[in-house]
């Protein structure tokens, strides 16, 4: 078998962790292989704060009795060199006198130098990027390099490019196989949802995960609400305040913190520069609170305040089979501020995929 | 073999003609079978005012020397009963005392009552409608049902529904695979493209068909251009005036012809009601014409025009990836005449499709 071959097994290992389990790491997997091509020992990072890959494929290797200074290790992303919540990865390499280790992507973080640090001691480093590896762990390299959550805007909207008619309403623009994909993909993934407490309020919108034949699942909200209007008594029976038991519900506002607390509520303050949140806070405490990912579900204004501070990364468009021809139906993106050909957002198609009547298209934005 | 095989091979037999020879004839194809399966005779209708498709299979059949009381005819569409430029073929069956005739679609036109002349001269008759028969006649079917032209709306957009920045800038707004697409497949299946005279001018638009390593067709182009702004000198350099053989300029117009005519230049007299041609006699003038498909590519006023007035079949649109955001770009339909979601136009999703790094949806129209 060849390295990236190797490479590739260790990829699908990585793989069978739950994102949700691991945040903030990445996905990481990892082989022992002997000299004669044996598998000897696996493993991937399964849980954050407990083992890491190539701890688990070591300590595996060693209990089948393998001569590891004879053997290669392949391992998904470079080796970790500092102490985390567990001791580098490099000591134990090293401690174990690997002779050979093949790494499939680098780490974005500088605090890592794992592969400098093996070459140092005489261990024979390869680096061989494999697309799918860094793919796997897009939202880890955006959290590490960019300091702040992977950004997914989702949109339903007439082939025309409008979400709802000009009284709001888009009930129901998308079909039901869409809403569901929503649900079971987008929003199991997100460690939140990003929107507007005018959405929230106009759609009593509850924003958790619900699958046909499964009981309901709490999912963190992240709300826009700088008048705080959600702490108003009247609203206090909104759908969005189902009984929380693991989830939060983050209001974001420049307002001074009320004393009226609510349970499973947290007041963000985040300060307003040219009439705008200062989103570069925002992301911050975000990923303080280990928020990594985030599913943009919201109006046309708070969309288009995203892609303007440049804070999506992919958009998934349901393209319904439906026309409004009005000039005050409410568009995807609420805004002037792209207005020429030159200038406009440029997007890369990452796939198409029809759902019942729709059709699915999710793009990256190049920023 | 089952008869709705035997219908399918005379359908692709059908498909073999050239539409713009055969218009404003449907595709036809016919099978002479005997009663042991053998096919003993096929032909399709090739040309308008030539032999018929039955003529065809009827006269191979004798030439091979079949008994044809003893015969099957399949053909896709009911035989015609009265004299157009040939006579009825429904004599020619009657004449050849033909046992079974069996019929993949019926003939929309009242005129055409074939199968029941045969069945009174006591012909067995069996109606098998396939929907890819009835699919590849949808032309034909809009001319004599709605008694107007199929027309085909085509625009590039960006994901969200623009067709061009607020100067009208489009270029480049679709790919270059998408552009030829439009030339190889929308241009050359229409008998003509319907613009407007701002588009034509703006664009300096010749609407021909170009193919890479293919000289240049001639195509007619409608032109909504209600002040005749084309006959005006300054514009007779447009690409539009290019040298035109065999293709004809129909100006679209309410004011009387003017006395300067142009070679190839028709103007078409439309009365203007409440502020817009009366676009059912714009349907009737075309049809004279033997104008039976039409692709609309031009702004988001006559888009929005034509889909208001009902006279939009198909929407091909090439879904680009770009965003703007300007609530002054060109929307894909420039119109308020749709507002709430009850009243949106319903489409059908047919088809989809990635060209280069767009994606083409194909709609049909839901009346």
């Amino acid at each position: 078998m060849s390295a990236s071959a190797y490479l590739h097994k260790a990829f699908l290992l990585a793989g069978k962790a739950d994102p949700k389990k691991i945040r903030p790491n990445p996905f990481v997997g990892a082989l022992v292989v002997s000299k004669d091509g044996q598998v000897l020992g696996e493993g991937y990072h399964e849980k954050a704060g407990e083992a890491h890959a190539e701890v688990i494929a070591i300590n595996n290797a060693l209990a089948n009795g393998a001569d590891l200074s004879t053997c290669s290790l392949y391992v998904t992303l470079e080796p970790c060199s500092h102490t985390g919540k567990t001791p580098p990865c490099t000591d134990l390499i090293i401690q174990h006198r690997i002779s050979r280790v093949v790494i499939g992507s680098m780490d974005p973080n500088p605090l890592v130098s794992g592969a400098n640090i093996l070459k140092e001691k005489g261990i024979s480093v390869e680096v061989l990027v494999l697309p799918e590896i860094v793919e796997m762990n897009e939202t880890f390299n955006i959290n590490q390099i960019l300091k702040r959550p992977k950004y997914i805007l989702k949109s339903a909207i007439t082939l025309n490019g409008k979400i709802a008619d000009s009284t709001g309403n888009s009930k129901w623009l998308s079909g039901s196989e869409s809403r569901e994909y929503v649900h079971r993909h987008l929003r199991t993934a997100a460690d939140a949802i990003l929107t507007s407490a005018k959405t929230v309020i106009k759609d009593n919108a509850s924003m958790n995960i619900r699958i046909p034949g499964q009981d309901a699942e709490e999912l963190n909200v992240i709300i826009f609400d700088r008048n705080l209007e959600l702490l108003k008594k009247e609203n206090h029976q909104l759908s969005i305040f189902y009984k929380r038991n693991k989830s939060v519900i983050y209001l974001i506002t420049d307002k001074a913190e009320t004393t009226e607390a609510l349970p499973n509520v947290d007041i963000i303050n985040i300060p307003i520069n040219d009439g705008r949140f200062d989103l570069e806070i925002l992301h911050k405490e975000l990923i303080l609170r280990n928020i990594c990912q985030v599913l943009i579900e919201a109006g046309g204004s708070l969309n288009a305040t995203m892609m303007e501070a440049k804070a999506v990364d992919e958009i998934f468009t349901f393209i319904c089979p439906r026309i409004l021809m009005d000039k005050a139906a409410i568009n995807q993106f609420n805004s002037s501020q792209i207005q020429t050909m030159d200038n406009a957002v440029k997007l890369q198609l990452l796939d198409s995929m029809t759902i019942g009547e729709d059709i699915l298209l999710r793009h990256k934005v190049v920023h």
